[in-house]
């Protein structure tokens, strides 16, 4: 469709139940809408004093791994502590905690113990290496790394999800320049995990189909794989924000393979690369989007787990804050044709 | 409570039901916490360009009314359409819109028109002028403003909410500097505004009461009035966020009187000289939460309408846009102790 003919239209999404305005007239022609903090520009210069560098180790709160696990061969990624934890793995879990049932408590106000993990993930020892400079295989292992942790973090009886993420760049929120990732093991399953879950049982319920495996429109496919397609969501939130999703009906992420994790970086590679061009080196965040610990096998037919990809390319308002419904300029169907016809290689 | 005292704790809120992490660590002494993007520094200048100042008014787009109406008098308050509207009032309603079904619809993908209506709030004639250098007098009649076009609003059959916000500061989302806030009106119940009927019916439905009702502590309040109580909200997702509350059980607020808009028009005036001083002129949303529009009056009990002040002191990270948990260096307790001790007068 051409983006001419394009009016207001209000969409409703069917994984996080979300409205999102797509009104092209608050914007220019999708194409023209490039970052204005471009993360590159001027490139990080090394830091002399960043403790995520190979040699600065010492600088860092503990490691939990690393890869290779081997001390005698140089690392190329680790997984530590976070030296300023949101979460404390040294306070005492939440009371009552490891059953299903709080989870599902009425609310109300609410106080529990900071108690939780909080993990940072260096992705690269090089302090200029982005993580889609990395091969496909050294994607791999950091998608690997993410999901051992994880089922380290699962096998504690209080920790009920486990929220994997990155922030590259100022805008995005991040405060190292080094490529690195974070991990959150929480006491209790967050809001929008709950929401998601929510939604995505009504429309189970009501159609007998899992919301990310009834997807098909070839209109806002970027590119596909044997085990994963990447697509610009039909109600996307962020202009030119991006989904990647396992093809099969799979529930916890760090149940990945090997094949599938290779075939998810090389897919994730990709997409940021394709990010990184068409939006003049955007910052962005991206978000692993798992299933809670200890579900209920019957929930699991509408559980699917997925990554999302989101540039910052603008600054969320009051209506944003107060609604929680979103203004997005691009529809998606042009993003998606913007990022298919994008040659990367 | 000594902030030296104080752990990592997670609570939940009776409003959102929204968890929170507070975390100290991640931050300096809350005294400290200022704003690095004031939006007071260098003064704003008096655009020359500015189509929102006094004179300029064929350059925006129409008028629906203004304050006072009579044209011989200078006004004081224009309400206008928005030059680049989010939603059209020239389009089409959504089909069978009107009833109050569609908004309890199972959720699922859907499409409907970019149907609503999108209004700029002018809240003074002059560029330099800001919203809490008005007397009491004329925040007032800013608020007046709102709840009368609110009303008006109210009575298209396809208007299910009104959002009204405010942006300052471009870190807040705000693209003219001159005074302004904003009115959306959807034709869908926003997200947000559904989660929070959710959980307060929750609350309400287990307790008997309603959450806002119910607050009581002393430790979080700011400053009362006759009508009002100004509060930083037990699990405040952002640090020195504010709620004003009505003290009697109200649920929509374009239902208020003179006196109260009065009594709120100086308590909301106090609180952004509050900010600002204590934060250093930072940006800022607020934005005022009230209740669908034909709501069944069963709901009632639990639909009391509030208004939120958000300062914007730092970037949302992967986490918070994941897991839609925040994560906040202040406790509350210890904002709403700063902020009821520091002097304005
Ligand atoms: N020597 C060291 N050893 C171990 N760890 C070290 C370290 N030096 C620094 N760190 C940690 O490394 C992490 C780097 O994380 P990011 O740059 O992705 O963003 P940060 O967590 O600061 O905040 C962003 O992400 C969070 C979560 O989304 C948001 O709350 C916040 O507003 C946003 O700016 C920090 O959490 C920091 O505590
Ligand atoms: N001559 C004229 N006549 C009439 N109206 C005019 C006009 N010139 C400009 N306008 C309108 O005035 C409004 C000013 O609004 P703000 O400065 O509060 O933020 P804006 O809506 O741009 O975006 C912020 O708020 C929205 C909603 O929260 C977010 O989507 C966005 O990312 C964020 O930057 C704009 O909406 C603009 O369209």
């Amino acid at each position: 469709m051409a983006e001419a003919s394009r009016t207001s239209e209000a969409r409703r999404d069917a994984v996080f139940g979300r409205w999102v305005v797509f009104s092209p007239a608050r914007s220019r022609r999708p194409t023209d809408l490039k970052s204005h903090n471009p993360t590159n520009n001027p490139s990080p210069a090394p830091k002399p004093s960043c403790p995520f560098c190979a040699g600065r180790e010492s600088e860092c709160a503990p490691q939990i791994f690393r890869v290779p696990p081997e001390d005698a061969l140089p690392w190329r990624i680790r997984v530590i502590e976070n030296l300023y934890p949101a979460l404390r793995r040294d306070v005492e879990p939440p009371e009552g905690s490891g059953g299903e049932a709080d989870a599902e408590e009425v609310p109300g106000e609410l106080a529990l113990s900071g108690f939780g993990f909080h993990d940072v993930v260096i992705e690269t020892p090089s302090h200029e290496v982005r993580l889609w400079d990395l091969e496909g295989e050294g994607v791999r292992d950091v998608l690997l790394a993410y999901a051992a942790r994880a089922r380290q973090l699962g096998e504690h009886p209080a920790v009920k999800y486990v929220q994997v993420f990155k922030n590259h760049g100022a805008s995005a929120g991040a405060s190292m320049a080094h490529s690195h990732s974070q991990m959150l093991g929480t006491p209790f399953v967050p809001p929008s995990v709950k929401s998601r879950f929510n939604c995505m049982k009504e429309v189970f319920d009501k159609s007998g189909n899992c919301s990310l495996c009834e997807i098909s429109s070839k209109d806002i496919l970027i590119s596909e794989t044997p085990n994963f397609s990447a697509i610009v969501p039909f109600a996307a939130s962020y202009p030119f924000e991006i989904w990647i999703i396992p093809r099969q009906h799979l529930s916890y992420f760090h149940e990945i393979d090997q094949d599938k994790a290779l075939d998810l970086g090389s897919l994730l590679k990709l997409m940021l690369q394709k990010l990184s061009k068409q939006l003049n080196d955007p910052p962005f965040n991206f978000m692993i989007h798992s299933t809670p610990f200890g579900l209920s096998s019957s929930c699991l037919p509408y559980a699917h787990w997925f990554v999302q990809i989101v540039p910052q390319l603008s600054v969320i308002g009051g209506f944003e804050l107060g609604s929680g419904c979103y203004i997005n300029p691009v529809f998606p169907e042009d993003a998606a044709k913007i990022l298919r016809e994008l040659d990367c290689s």
